[in-house]
């Protein structure tokens, strides 16, 4: 999300494709609740705690910021949501589409720079 | 294996390098067994009864249907190999190559789209 | 940094961007006693053990063998180290420059491979 709201403040064009758990992250509320995987949680106090006192926004309030700017699309995988059983309806309202890998494959070709984050 | 899968049916070209953990996948018999590792294991047991439900291939399966296509090659790390004692008869037929950073590093700068999964 | 050490010998440019706990490895004796995280802990001492008996120089020693090719230049990630507290003084000199996203994003903008680690 920081790269997003860095990007969308260059004026880049920004796609992100979220997929099996990242897909889960798009549904209402996931993102507040969010923590740091296992391997990273010894980071995750000192990061909340410092992030907040930096005044820093929050990863839905920076991908709010880079959807703002026009620059960001957002796809959520097909398959995952039938994986997971995850109706459109949960998602939150800046999801931009529902597609699968070779949508994924066609954007990232045209890509100036891609991440599997 | 899903993004090769899907690229082979876009007539993409695919180069697969496998190292570190990576290339341990390679060995005959290893990618059947695979297991998610801790971080992602609360979703192993509902991901594997989907993925079946829906009818999903399993990865070697794709893998072999994106070999089929004639698109996709296969590389194993050298140094890895040699560090985890593991000999060319172990791997999978699949494997088109066994080549250092050096190779990946050419074929990566060839290409449209990189990953690192 | 076996990549950037193999890059270096081919004569590529390379730069490395260092941001959350990537960033602490920056930190003076800090990459000498790395750990691998949990998922890849049962590896650990087999690695450390080969590679010591393959004669593998050290990441730090194949960052230097990088560096003084003339064709690596480091980034430290600015946001990180002010949330994490770490000061200038504090990191390994082969460090270039602190920088934040947008320089992360122009420089990945201009390469023919990018690499999330």
């Amino acid at each position: 999300m920081i790269l997003a709201a860095a990007a969308s403040s260059l004026d880049m064009e920004i796609h992100m494709y979220f997929t099996f758990w990242g897909l889960l992250m798009l549904k209402k509320g996931a993102m507040e609740r969010a923590e740091l995987p296992a391997t990273y949680k010894p980071f995750e106090e000192i990061m909340k705690k410092r992030l907040k006192e930096m005044k820093y926004p929050s990863p839905y309030e920076m991908l709010k910021m880079a959807k703002a700017s026009g620059k960001l699309k957002i796809y959520a995988c097909s398959p995952t949501m039938e994986m997971f059983g995850v109706k459109k309806e949960e998602l939150i309202p800046e999801v931009d589409e529902i597609a699968g890998a070779a949508s994924f494959l066609n954007i990232a070709s045209e890509a100036d720079i891609t991440l599997f984050i």
